[in-house]
């Protein structure tokens, strides 16, 4: 049988707008790659009626309902509340929760008040999904032919507990396995991937095979239904590697978080440790790095040289390159990633430095343009960028740009030399 | 009257998590600005049958209909279609939109298509809403008491549309205005937050109050309704002062996106230069300040002293503080801090260093353990934080602690002196 999933999102801050319902995108595509069809998204306010009425409609339409938000001291436990009255479970105190709660607040050096006990009234007879990312239990259970999931609201809550919590749980229900693999790119648009693989695309259907655009980068998800996994698997292997083969070094990983984290692993195997010297990313690149548990093992350190002086007396950029060519220019780079391996005692440096804006800077470099460069015992190499106007996204494209130089290099692949 | 909206969202894009609502952001806030209170979203994908059930649906309990999407020649006017259906309409093709669309066609070096004219078919008697930002025209429609407006779905042309056509239509059917301030404190949580002002949120009417955890920091929104956005100004300033005289020094700012843009401010004001020497907080404080444009005018940089040696190399902290006490503790968080001022040469600059784990350091220090320092000409102060075991979220806490050292300092609020 096939499922129809319904989201509802509770939270007036919703409603207003100050907020985006991120969440709704998350489990769309999450659920999308269980193979469950998701049909309606629905926000509500932090209103019982309203909310009341958005579900008794969800029940006469989809088998799947999951919701997000409402679930936190602030909002009386909304979500919970209601879900246990339209589907006439009890709420009973689970201790196992209550204990979760006290040792959370207690690792944050706070004390636990009342309210904050009423998370631990569940429906009887409910899946407890343990949140260990906030305090808020989420909840599933079945009533009738209908699955009932509960998440929190905060975007990286709901996520940590979507993946590691409701999808062992829905995976139950999906008839058949679903399998899906991703393989990460770098270095080529969503529209050219588009372009080069849409005949593909629309002539597969098991497995299937969609782009999807990600900060700068692309994935492409490859998924598969079987009876078995190993089936599954067996669907999915031959079009990975065809999908390889022909993107050659654009495919930096299969199934992996991002391009820094297949850098780290890459450094760690060969033993090799890195810095990065930083003026227009500004620390997004040290940033990115140490977002990684174990980045110690390989990480030395880096120098955000947001001042041209600081380029000069903490990374030993000669004076005379910042003035003959200015802050923004390959020279510079160059001797930025150099100063960085030498000052910070490391095998391999990156280094960035462009205009981020608002503005052209003093000697009229545009907006956006940007130079990366890489050193390593063996040469230093530079790339130039135009990454357009918009700050954030300028900043992000730089770093990427930079860990693909580690990358590239740690792999072998020709890296133009100067 | 009080007018109540509903927004409905038409793509099978977005039910896949393709794409992410942001129209439904961006026209709630647009909304609120005009008084008009948004009771749902919904989102269904390109299927009549199911636009067709949600149109009927909202038209139970809403009297403002916005859709978007649906309008392009890519869902055959899927959206223009069922609207008409649903309402009685007759479509009749207006020559002057059809005029547009070669116009627009001509502009870009392409040539018209026949699927291209069914946009200039519209309901008859409709406002047509000119698109100068695509090709696609909006439509707005009255149908007894309720009003219904098409939008297209990409954003920059829904906005634009929203903006400049919607805008003026819409504000004829507003009753009164909205006027929302955002108070924003650091140094206390949410609950504490809603359990110190739950007597007086609960009793308010007009204006409202409402709490809101965002990143280890509370915002408090004051929202207040009234004819004129005067009026609502002078409902909302007393609470306003009623507020920050309760909450004293935990109030950072008041209708401010961050704690650093106030960091920021406050330096320019004062003509400071600012930097940072970070371990676990990994780069995550030079990255914030270098996100706000404009941050050179005060921010020097910073030295991300991952390795333990670069703590002593680049920023001076003295080896046998580092063998004394470790890297994690009071006296090398301090003497980070106060390297860092000699080494970047700005006038403040504070210093995080902590376990950010997963495993607890090498003298046995536990995970989420960091003190965060400030240097400034007149003294160093110390912070000691328990952060709690989740590395993304004791970073951020750290870096918000330092920000605060910051703030206070620049206000002149008693630090503890050490």
């Amino acid at each position: 049988m096939s499922h129809i999933a319904e989201l509802i999102a509770v939270g007036t801050e919703l409603l207003l707008g100050s907020i985006s319902n991120t969440d709704g995108q998350m489990l769309s595509q999450g659920l999308s790659a269980l193979g469950i069809n998701v049909y309606y998204h629905t926000v509500v306010g932090d209103n019982p009626q309203r909310l009341k009425a958005a579900i008794e409609l969800a029940k006469t339409r989809s088998d799947i309902i999951i919701t997000t938000g409402g679930l936190g001291p602030t909002c009386d436990d909304l979500t919970k509340n209601v879900l246990a009255e339209c589907f006439g479970k009890k709420l009973i105190r689970d201790e196992e929760s209550a204990r979760r709660i006290e040792a959370y607040f207690k690792a944050l050096g706070r004390s636990v008040t009342e309210n904050n006990y009423q998370q631990a009234m569940l429906p009887e007879g409910c899946t407890i999904l343990a949140n260990d990312w906030g305090t808020a239990p989420g909840v599933a259970f079945e009533a009738g032919s209908i699955h009932v999931v509960m998440l929190p609201g905060p975007p990286r809550e709901c996520r940590a507990m979507f993946e590691h919590r409701a999808v062992p749980y829905l995976k139950q229900l999906a008839d058949g396995e679903i399998l899906s693999r991703s393989l990460r790119l770098f270095g080529i648009g969503e529209s050219a991937v588009e372009q080069l693989l849409r005949e593909e695309m629309n002539a597969m259907t098991n497995p299937t095979l969609a782009p999807y655009a990600n900060e700068g980068e692309v994935e492409l998800r490859i998924t598969a239904k079987a009876d078995t996994q190993a089936e599954a698997q067996s669907l999915i292997a031959p079009v990975e590697q065809q999908l390889k083969d022909r993107l050659g070094p654009l495919v930096y990983g299969a199934d992996v978080p991002s391009l820094e984290s297949v850098v780290l692993e890459k450094l760690k195997a060969k033993g090799l440790t890195f810095g990065c010297a930083e003026s227009c990313t500004g620390g997004l690149i040290a940033k990115r790095m140490t977002d990684l548990p174990g980045a110690s093992a390989a990480f030395r350190g880096g120098v955000v040289s947001y001042a041209t002086q600081v380029k000069h007396t903490v990374l030993g950029v000669p004076e005379d390159l910042l003035e003959q060519f200015g802050a923004v220019s390959d020279p510079v780079a160059r001797a930025m990633a150099q100063g960085a391996r030498k000052v910070l005692g490391c095998d391999l440096a990156v280094s960035a430095t462009g205009v981020a804006g608002p503005d052209p800077d003093e000697r009229g470099n545009p907006v956006g343009l940007i130079f990366v460069a890489l050193s390593a015992p063996d040469g230093t190499w530079v790339r130039e960028l135009q990454a357009g106007g918009i700050r954030e996204r300028s900043r992000t494209v730089a770093a990427n740009h930079a860990f693909d130089l580690v990358r590239r290099y740690l792999d072998g692949l020709p890296l133009k030399a100067t």
